[in-house]
């Protein structure tokens, strides 16, 4: 398809298509004449995800590009892809690193994590985020064990294994890694909006 | 007890309680003696709620006082009080208001709300967050139909009923507010980082 197409099909204006071919975030068309191009269905595909990663994931091109570039790379191990792109989403956690208590809290994730049998890369900056979170509710002087977070970790998995199924079997690499981090930002989104509003109801209902 | 045993038991610095106590976040101490003050645990567990909006939920300062406000407002009810400290930790939403597929994506929410009987207040920020995360999917060319959202809301509903019966019956008003923010910021910050490392463990065993 021509340019234009590429730009009614993916709804991404004419000028940012082409800013993107220039920073290189969009793989060039096949040239067909000395200037015009060809572009095809994986170009509206990464169009869409770039959109995901900047208009719902609020990311930068540096980011984008680091995940586009994972994404695209048929050495990087998909899980390995995922797991750049949640680096590039990340945008929690102060540091507190050098915190006692934290990195108290992080060796119980560590182990909590060991002991569900999970296996994330260890520089998953989930970790930090979660340990952060253990270590407020300490803070806070909320149960301590790491065992509060069991119902969490149970949904989590739930919902996880149901994302994966919802991924047809024989979609290519780079569609697999798309509909992760689409899964990732945009339903992410969702289910924090849902827990809200399903927050907001029950109280409404328990003490009215 | 003093105000020195007060920065003890909250774990926030003498100089910090001061400035809330000068700002009206915090209610003066009962006077025992011109130049001394005595505090109570309504001090320490308010001291504790301030700390989770401020270190967890990233509230600034006029954002913590209408929270807290409404926290100490008898005449607010609770669920109110909720939906008031929801607003407060609201961090989403680029303005997209004007746009027509915004404006449909907000009235599918609303009716998918009432098809799931939530009662919610109208201004809900959370509302606008998961009416955004529709319209992302739908400029993302995914499915449409709002029925995407169901195993999200249930899980939500289920969460939500599960946080609300684990505060204890006969918890004061201001506790079950705090329970309440609490399980907001940190459960929340929780779920979103195990999702992510469920996703990403399920997603390397599933493609190594």
């Amino acid at each position: 398809m021509r340019i234009s197409e590429l730009s009614r099909r993916s709804g991404v204006p004419l000028p940012t298509i082409k800013y993107y071919l220039r920073e290189g975030l969009l793989p060039p068309g096949r040239q067909t004449a000395p200037n015009q191009a060809s572009y095809d269905e994986q170009h509206v595909r990464r169009l869409r995800l770039i959109r995901a990663l900047v208009e719902v994931g609020r990311l930068g091109l540096a980011d984008v590009r680091r995940v586009v570039q994972a994404a695209a790379d048929e050495a990087v191990p998909i899980g390995r892809a995922i797991g750049i792109a949640h680096r590039a989403l990340d945008t929690s956690t102060p540091d507190r690193a050098a915190d006692s208590d934290m990195a108290q809290a992080l060796s119980d994730v560590d182990d909590y994590l060991r002991n569900r049998r999970w296996q994330v890369a260890p520089d998953a900056p989930a970790r930090r985020a979660l340990a952060g979170a253990l270590d407020a509710l300490r803070q806070l002087g909320r149960p301590a064990s790491v065992d509060v977070l069991d119902p969490y970790a149970d949904i989590a998995d739930r919902l996880a294994k149901f994302e994966l199924r919802a991924t047809p079997d024989g979609t290519s690499r780079s569609e697999t890694i798309e509909f992760a981090v689409i899964g990732t930002v945009v339903f992410e989104a969702a289910l924090v909006a849902l827990r809200r509003l399903a927050q907001e109801h029950h109280s409404r209902r328990r003490f009215r």
